[in-house]
């Protein structure tokens, strides 16, 4: 069991010192509406398996998910269709950047993982088989609400705008897919849902509870729900250990040591397996398209929590 | 701690039906002595921490590590250059298979990770740096022996004479790399090394017990000698887990959720970190260039033992 | 001066010739409307720089012209915008096939040449520019009622109706230069004329007579009318030898002799500078799309009347 | 018949503004001795069917052929073994620069055409084929001798030299090619002659001289020996124009309308079909790596002369 004071007092100065640091990355710009974020902002909360929640620094203020959403609609997506999903897209690393193209082609339209945007795609696509994009949609956002015990969880439609307004490369690759039918519903609606999903603002309290099912064996430790299996909760944990930082996945592992996914809108979401569920937020970037600061903090975490999964 | 004489049963098990099976892989064929393998061999053992070596099957039989090396001439490398290392060989997954030329061109001769040949090929030209080839392949297999406590572990020079006719795909490597000033030795001397390590004759015991160090924070459990600090055996796992398995390592970490390394000979080393050390083998490959027995083994004992690092 | 008897009788030899082989290559099927072309026919007319036409089989059968168009829309980019347009789109040859993706990744979304899908949309965007898609789609085909002499070309709207339902790979290559920045006007707009544009339909004698300005050095013969000045006309005529034929254009040069340019519907527009114009058809397509029976046909027909341009 | 006094004058003409420009391209610095070349020189020879021969500038000093050995190469070689050849190397265009490696494994080891390095490998290697290095190297230098009728032609040890000590690039190529069984005799014999072909020196008289059987369909206008058939001489004509000067054969075909093949030595040599062999050179190179001045003065030549083989 967690030292709750001990991890209170590492929070608090990870908190200041992220608070301080020159080096903040750079705030992503190609969706105009994410390059208003503030890039002095750092956050993080942690929820454990025992229902604690300790935070620090800017915690409660919501930030755009991006693509830590991915996590959340491969879990709907495996819970939909099983290891059906696995037909249409790899669970291997990209070894190239998140919105790439080339090993579309190569690999005759199955994207390599989950996690990189166009599996993302298809994973959407799968959510959304024989509904409409609105029922879709709600379905994700009441996941969401639900894991993390917080009905106000939203969408910020205009972020979601932005998106469309910006949204060439995605639609090159979701109609590229489409061409090597991989995707059964019409491109525009799976965009549709695939850019409100993104688009969806939390808290890194509300994100962190929301993880939690993934650090206690697939059971939401508050309500005692079991939301996957324990071997589907070790699998998406593997999944963002291989494969959750784009092509900083390696460097991820190698420094924090802790299954984890990142959005562009600079939040990190970071497992451990057991224990807890972590969120942080620093809008700046890192060149890999990580939160700089987000990957730093939890970095510092891991070490003196000795939370490492590769070792105490 | 484990209990011995369940993880016994479980390996007897696990021994057996791997023994009966009649799916059985491939056995590498590209070098010649390799292919004279037994493809019906199966062996296990595991080294735990406590000191206690559990084995099954033919885990008494050497085959060639190959690739396996890889993991302990990083470690070297690590002890002599430290971080340094990480200006010629990244760490990030390669998304292609282990002998790819491809991604050597566009990031301009520096290999994305230790473990794919070219990665390897700079790490050992790192350890051969002022030193005869000779003096290098001495240092590589007296630090095996070392590890394993094992004097009598040695190199088959019949299979390294076999790489040697067989070394065009590698040579190009080290050629291409050279022109891109990323070697700094004589192409023949890294390859040379290079082959006589690859070559290393080991027993599945011998390997298990050449592994503790990784799962014991860097430590020999028996000697107390610390091999890496704690950060670093958390570190070579973690490379092992997002690059160990070439392009099937998303695969490996989704199934089994361990770190591990695996070479064309069909031995795996798995890291229980904290636990064990795991050596398996079964000469039979998957698509992937891995053991195809051995991988299913290591799943069926992780899922048994509980002892994957993304939850129990 | 060309023999005119001695022309026609190589003309009507190659003709029976083509219609007796068994060897017919593979109608496209991509775009459903196209599949359905009777993979017996064989066509071929020769329009000269004095006005005559000699012509053989089904040289008055209409045929989707496909790719053929972009000869005639980069003539008319050209006249337009000048030497501005080699800014968004190359003239070297592509080293993959017509409708590849993984160029422009490389190359921040400049396609190859204008010969290439991705190419040709570029163009076609240059001709939309400040228009309605209507009124683009017009003056193309005003101008190749116009250089043929033929009011009666006409757009078959069931095939540019089959390829906007199979139109996901193009939409993909156009959004993915959107995204770069290399598309001026609305993706659908430019896909609309696009696909328009490549459903002309024309027949063999047609399409010879329209091509007549690049072999009589950019002008007219019958009119007059300077459509492109000489040295534009030599030019199109060095993109058409070295891009004409996708990634088989270096066959095509060493074979045949002759610019050239190739359509998935079959036929090919070849240019024999100072002579002649000459269409050939025959829906069959070999491995790299270009016609058949079309290219045999000229190989036959250059080599006979000494019209290679490489040497008599 | 060409006029002699005003293709001498253009001559003149074109040399002196080559000598006073102030834009010479980079001199090629990779192979050591090459990097000695004088910025400066500008040399044009051009040798017409009927056996006059026009020069100007530095037409008599000699200089490295380097990749321009690859036409006399290839013709050897096809003399050799025929149309066997394109088993081996394709003759499409590449796409990609002069010594890129990606593409051989894409397509197996088999380079795209023989005047990229790799592909120029092949043809050494099938020129060797059952002799020892020494013999197969002097039989190109005499077929030089021969084709020039100079027997003073001579292989510039030192550049061979100089290209063995930074020979790592090709020695990659090689490699890989013997890895898929597309090089018959051993890389180092095969690269031993490749390096000394490339080191041939000759002159701007010389290399028009031995470039005059592309000019007269196959035959040596002076001895009246047929080398190569009427079809084959139009073939490697085919084959320059396409391929003869790396990822800038389009500009140069778009430009100068003329088969060619340009060096890194700076020269280039050009063929006027059933006219003239023309010779220019001059050290500093474009990006692609042809010849800066060189190709503009081709331009300003094939303009005045009506020269292109794309119209008058």
């Amino acid at each position: 069991m967690l030292n709750h004071e001990e991890l209170q007092q590492a929070v608090n100065e990870i908190a200041e010192e992220m608070r301080a640091r020159k080096d903040r990355g750079t705030v992503a710009s190609y969706i105009p509406e994410l390059a208003k974020a503030n890039a002095d902002a750092f956050g993080i909360a942690i929820a454990d398996n025992h229902g604690n929640v300790i935070a620090a620094g800017d915690a409660d203020e919501a930030f755009s998910i991006q693509s830590i959403s991915k996590v959340f609609t491969l879990t709907l997506a495996l819970g939909k269709v099983g290891d059906k999903l696995w037909r249409s897209v790899g669970r291997e690393p990209s070894g190239s950047p998140f919105n790439s193209i080339v090993q579309l082609e190569s690999e005759h339209g199955v994207p390599r993982n989950p996690f990189i945007n166009a599996g993302a795609i298809v994973v959407t696509d799968t959510i959304l088989s024989g509904h409409q994009p609105k029922e879709a949609l709600g379905e994700i956002l009441r996941f969401m609400q639900f894991l993390a015990d917080d009905p106000s969880i939203y969408i910020d439609h205009s972020v979601a705008a932005s998106e469309q307004r910006t949204r060439f490369r995605n639609s090159a690759l979701a109609n590229y897919m489409k061409a090597f039918g991989n995707l059964e519903n019409p491109v525009e609606h799976v965009l549709g849902v695939y850019f409100h999903q993104c688009a969806i603002a939390m808290t890194c309290r509300q994100m962190a509870m929301a993880g939690r099912f993934l650090s206690n064996s697939g059971r939401n430790p508050a309500s005692n729900f079991q939301v996957v299996k324990p071997e589907g909760s070790r699998r998406i944990n593997a999944v963002m250990l291989t494969c959750g930082h784009y092509d900083g996945s390696g460097e991820f592992a190698y420094r924090v040591g802790l299954p984890g996914k990142s959005g562009v809108g600079g939040g990190i979401l970071a497992i451990v397996p057991g224990d807890a569920s972590i969120c942080v937020w620093s809008p700046g970037l890192d060149e890999a398209g990580n939160s700089h600061l987000g990957r730093i903090a939890l970095e510092r975490l891991a070490k003196k929590m000795k939370w490492s999964i590769f070792g105490p």
